[in-house]
C-alpha cells in the first residue's frame, strides 16, 4: 500500500490542490478560478472537479486525509466555514462534511493563516524551529504561531489574529470596529488609505502626479514611488514599518520564538520594511536573545497555502 | 516506595518551601525571610535551611524532583538566575546546580510568573482548560500561558512577557526603555506614577488632602479613595482598566484562550478593575465565543508560587 494526502488551497481567486505522496512530495496539481462572486455551491464544484483531477487512478484506501486551506473565520473541529469577506454568500458551509460524503476520507480544514504558518514550519524557513511566529501583511493582516513544535489552535480554534492586536490605542479605527489595530495601520489596506489622505492634504507626491492620477492607490504602488525617491511614499512605508516593528516585537516578548517570518503582498517591499522593524527589535527587546530574533521573509510564495493544507493533513493522519 | 516532589518560592520577601506526597498533596511547609539585601549566599544558605526543614527524615530514593520559582529574568533549561530586580547582587547564579549538588535530586526552575499560570491551571480556576492566560499586576506587570495544556516556554525559556506588549505607540516611557507597555499603563506602579502627576498639576482629590498627604502613594491607596467616592482616584483605576482591557482583549485574539486570570495586588481592586476589562472584550472581541472569555480573579492568593513550584516538579517528573 503507498500512502497519499491531498491538500487544497481555497483562495479568493484560485482553488488549487495537490496529490501528495508521503515521504515523496508532489505527484500531481490541478487550478481552477474560484469565481467566489458564484456563492458556494459553484465554487464547492470546482473543489470537487480539482480534487478529482488529482485523484485520477488512486486507490480510495491510499488517501490517508485531504487538508483544506481557507480563508477564515471557520471552527476547524467542525470543518464549518462561517463567512469569510472572499467568500461571498458563505455562511456556516459544511465544508468538512460536504468533502468527507464526497470523497469518503478523513477531512482536516483549518484558516489559511495558520495553515502558511505550518507550511514555513515544516517546508520553509521554520524547519526545524520549536517556536515560530508568522504574520501574512497583504490587503488585512493574518497570522498563525508554532510553539512547542506545535501548531496554536486556542480553545475555539481562533488562535492567532495578531492583526487585531491594538498597538495605539489612540490609533485610526479597524475595520474590525476596535482601534489602533496593526491592520489598521500596517496592511496594505492601510497604506492607501494613509497615502489617500495625505495626498488629499495637498502633500507633495509622485502619487499625486498625473503618473499614478487614476490609478488606484495600492501598497505596492506606493513602494513604487517610495523606490523612485519619493519622500511621502517613503514616509509611508516607514509608517507601517514602525507600527509592525512594535507588533513584532510583542509577539517576540509573548512567544520568545527562534525567528519571524513575514509573507503576503506587502512583505515583497523587501528591505525598507524588514529593515526598519529589524533594527526595532534590535533596539527594543528585552534580553540579548531576543534581540538577534531574525526577520525572515516567507519562502513558500503562492505555494504556501497548498503546503500549509498538505502539511495538515499530514500531521491529522499521523496522530 | 512513596513517592514526593518539593517546591520552592522563592519570593522577594519570604521563601516557602513544602513537601508534596504524589497523588495527595502538601505535606510539610516551612518559611524563612528572604532578606535579599544580605545578598545571594546568604539568600541560598536560608534555601537550603528551608529545604532540609521540609526534607526532615524523607529516605532520599522517595523525592522525585525539587521545582523552584523564582523571580527573572533566567534561563529555565540551565536554571541559572540572570539579575533579577528584586534579588539585588544575583547576577548568573547557577541555583539548579547549586541544588541539585546539595540535595541530589532533578531540580526544575522556572520563573514565578509562568509557574503561578501552571499552578492556576492545576489547583486554581484553570483546572481542565487547554488554553489559558495569565496575568500577574503588582508593581509591575507578569504573565505565563497554557496552551494546548502546556505552559508556552518559548524558544529560549522567556515566552509571556505580556507587561512588555506596548499597547499605546504614544504612550509613557517603560521601565524596560520601550513606550507604552502595558506596564507603563496598567501596573500599581503606573497608577502610583499618574496620581502623583495628576496631583502635582493641582487636580483636586482626597489623596491630596492631609489624610493622605506624607504617605507614599501607593495603587492600594488610590483604590481605598477610589471607594470613598473620590473622582481623580476613580479616573486613575478607571485608567488602569482601559489599558489593562486592550492588553487583555489583544491576548484573547492572539490565544483564544477558554479563560483569562488576573492576579497579582493590584487585581485585589476588584470590580472597578474588572468590569471595565469584561466589558471591553465584551464589545470588541472578533466572534462570539471570545466575546464571552471570563475574566476571573486568582484562586490562589499568596500560595500560587509554592503551588506552581510543586506542579512543575511534578510536570518535569512524569516527563
Amino acid at each position: 500500500m503507498t500512502s497519499y494526502v491531498l491538500g487544497v488551497d481555497l483562495g479568493g481567486t484560485q482553488i488549487r490542490a495537490c496529490l501528495w505522496k508521503v515521504e515523496a512530495g508532489m505527484e500531481q496539481q490541478a487550478k481552477k478560478p474560484t469565481q467566489a462572486r458564484q456563492g458556494p455551491s459553484r465554487v464547492l464544484k470546482r473543489i470537487k472537479l480539482a480534487v478529482r483531477e488529482v485523484l485520477a487512478g488512486l486507490a480510495p484506501e491510499d488517501l490517508l486525509a485531504i487538508g483544506i486551506a481557507s480563508p477564515g473565520p471557520l471552527d476547524p473541529q467542525s470543518g464549518i466555514i462561517l463567512s469569510p469577506a472572499n467568500l461571498p454568500g458563505w455562511d456556516r458551509v459544511p465544508l468538512r462534511e460536504i468533502m468527507v460524503k464526497e470523497f469518503h476520507a478523513p477531512v482536516y480544514v483549518n484558516n489559511d493563516a495558520n495553515l502558511a504558518c505550518l507550511a514555513e514550519h515544516r517546508f520553509g524557513h521554520g524547519q526545524g524551529a520549536s517556536d515560530l511566529v508568522y504574520l501574512t501583511i497583504s490587503t488585512g493582516i493574518g497570522g498563525g504561531v508554532v510553539c512547542g513544535g506545535q501548531l496554536l489552535m486556542g480553545a475555539h480554534g481562533l488562535a492567532a489574529e495578531p492583526g487585531h492586536m491594538i498597538v495605539d490605542a489612540d490609533g485610526p479605527r479597524c475595520g474590525c470596529g476596535s482601534i489602533g489595530c496593526l491592520e489598521a495601520l500596517s496592511s496594505g489596506t492601510a497604506i492607501a488609505r494613509q497615502a489617500g489622505e495625505w495626498i488629499r492634504e495637498g502633500q507633495d507626491s509622485l502619487l499625486a502626479s498625473p503618473t499614478y492620477s487614476g490609478k488606484e492607490l495600492t501598497a505596492q504602488i506606493v513602494a513604487e514611488a517610495a523606490l523612485k525617491g519619493d519622500a511621502l511614499a517613503q514616509r509611508l512605508i516607514s509608517r507601517a514599518a514602525y507600527y509592525l516593528g512594535i507588533g513584532v516585537l510583542n509577539l517576540i516578548h509573548i512567544f520568545d520564538p527562534q525567528m519571524v517570518i513575514l509573507g503576503g503582498g506587502v512583505s515583497k517591499i523587501g528591505s525598507p520594511l524588514f529593515d526598519p522593524v529589524q533594527l526595532w527589535v534590535r533596539e527594543h527587546a528585552l534580553t540579548p536573545a531576543q534581540r538577534e530574533t531574525p526577520i525572515l521573509p516567507a519562502k513558500l510564495g503562492d505555494d504556501v497555502g497548498l503546503f500549509g493544507a498538505v502539511a495538515w493533513a499530514l500531521d491529522n493522519a499521523k496522530a
